[in-house]
């Protein structure tokens, strides 16, 4: 029943509905334990949208830049889907919601698709997420797909490296310059903006950025442009465009943009099988069969849990549990899924 | 010889030397394969500090009511163990600096061990570091800890929740007392804190705390205190701390300590497995020797990397492998480390 349910809304989605790629989004996000399955039948139908991801500060315009993007690229008549990634924070302020609320103008626009995350669900799961929602847009038949982030943990780092062009934005602040540097920002931008340009210290701050990427080791096939913004007059928003298509025309020419495709494959494959193997750990644990012995003598302090753990991992009892039946989706699978490696 | 190393280490920190402490305390930060080992030896020296934990919005004067609590807990004589816990995000502005300075006022008194640390370290690995930190500073002899975080995630929530007393802060903003909710900080409280009660609207903030508290289920044995501070002017800070006291005595009497400690172990012994099975994880993956040949086919764009992964968790021959010899430092556990569960 679910198989048939699920491939039906896979089906609907790449024919074109949003309300079935709304919902799929929704599973995945949930982490539904149809999602492998999803993955699965979507994955020959990405690969063509184009990815650019969008991170810095907060207060440094991302909302707004990506908002008067959106603009540019919807005049080329390109569909657009937005993923704002927001850090898991219940005490986030007013200042994203009103972000979210000025993006809605293109709510109405059939060629936009907003969608807000949090950095991990609610069930505090590995936030592999949004590398899949991305995935569901880009089997949507999404063009460009805009991935902002506000704020700089490892999680959100390593969701915007895994986008084709990575924009960072910055404002003429004393010391955002040196924070970017030590959060690795330097090393993954591809176009660095410096917004707020009417700000005092611009010019200095943009000699600063430069002189950073000067120390930088330098790629031949790329060099990293610094622009100057203005985001909510739309200044410097068509440069910003037109060097996004450079850098995606010098990712083509050089091999990178198949390269990175490939890298992003593989680590798909560790992340999903890491991923399961952890569903199915959790799994166990639950059922609790071979841990509860232990447990039982912890509860009433007879047994160290440090202890106790060594002499799980050294019995094998549980790798056995944990090869033995995989996780519910896996049987939906048929024989000619497989590629025949033995 | 990392073996003596370590014991070594563990021996000094255990007489007092607080330099042995705080190299402990960096090798758990860091991931070290000695960390497993560490936990062992300190393990039945742990359990006597009483844990304190601290979380609120930012702003709300955490670190300023932590500060002058500090001082009530070192006129009584007592060891205190702070541990700052702040989100990974590197551009977290001046404030938390300021506060850490601000702090340091306690960092010439010996009887005070301070501590920032990152919610999840450089590593991006599980962010299981702070419960451990804490044994640490526990089997150091310290007397009470508190446990500091700004902004609160899943993964601050689950570090403050296994505090024994937890103490949440607010002050008397529009919304925050929603957003707590949301947050779920409303189930979690033993203690609310009022602060900057000078603030207009405090008294409704005040009644609109009590109201959710009394929609909310009653514990027979602790009734949830509601306190007015100002802790910059040290107004409040004796009640808070009799109101801890008194938790603690209602844990005790009513055999909650026991039972919140024996749950923690129950969780560590869970933790410890789903952790170092991820190491073992990510060892044989790092190897390659079993992920190469489907990686290889993956990069040429010739294997779908979900259906790779089912592939691995089909065959088996991963769960061999993870079976097969346990992480480093496993082998320093000699037989009578047992207990002879079979």
């Amino acid at each position: 029943m679910k198989h048939s349910y699920t491939t039906e809304l896979v089906q609907n989605m790449l024919s074109g509905d949003t309300v079935a790629l709304a919902r799929l989004i929704s599973m995945v996000e949930r982490g539904n334990s149809e999602v492998h399955q999803i993955l699965r039948l979507i994955h020959s139908h990405t690969g063509k949208a184009y990815r650019i991801g969008i991170t810095g500060p907060g207060g440094a315009g991302k909302s707004t830049t990506v908002d008067k993007l959106t603009k540019v690229i919807r005049e080329q008549n390109l569909k657009v889907g937005i993923i704002a990634v927001d850090p898991t924070s219940p005490f986030s302020g007013g200042a994203i919601l009103g972000d979210r609320i000025r993006m809605q103008q293109h709510g109405l626009d059939e060629g936009v698709f907003i969608r807000s995350m949090a950095t991990r669900g609610a069930a505090g799961g590995l936030p592999i997420t949004v590398n899949e929602v991305i995935k569901l847009l880009d089997a949507a038949g999404t063009d460009v797909i805009l991935v902002e982030t506000v704020g700089v943990g490892q999680d959100e780092l390593g969701i915007i490296k895994s986008t084709d062009t990575v924009i960072v934005i910055l404002t003429p602040e004393s010391g955002d310059g040196i924070q970017a540097m030590k959060a690795g920002l330097i090393e993954i931008a591809d176009i660095f903006i410096v917004n707020k340009i009417d700000r005092p210290g611009a010019d200095k701050f943009l000699l600063e950025i430069r002189n950073m990427l000067a120390l930088g080791k330098r790629q031949e096939w790329w060099q990293v442009p610094v622009l100057a913004t203005q985001a909510s007059d739309n200044i410097g928003i068509d440069i910003l465009y037109s060097q996004i298509q450079q850098h995606y025309k010098a990712l083509r020419e050089s091999g990178m943009l198949d390269e990175k495709r490939n890298q992003q494959h593989c680590e798909q494959f560790e992340k999903q099988i890491m991923h399961r193997i952890n569903e199915k750990l959790l799994c166990v644990i639950d059922e609790g069969y071979i841990l509860n012995k232990y447990i039982d003598g912890i509860r009433i302090g007879k047994f160290d849990p440090y202890l106790a753990a060594d002499d799980v991992l050294r019995s094998g009892e549980l790798f056995v549990a944990l090869s033995n039946g995989l996780p519910d989706d896996v049987r939906f699978s048929t024989k000619n899924d497989g590629f025949g490696i033995t």
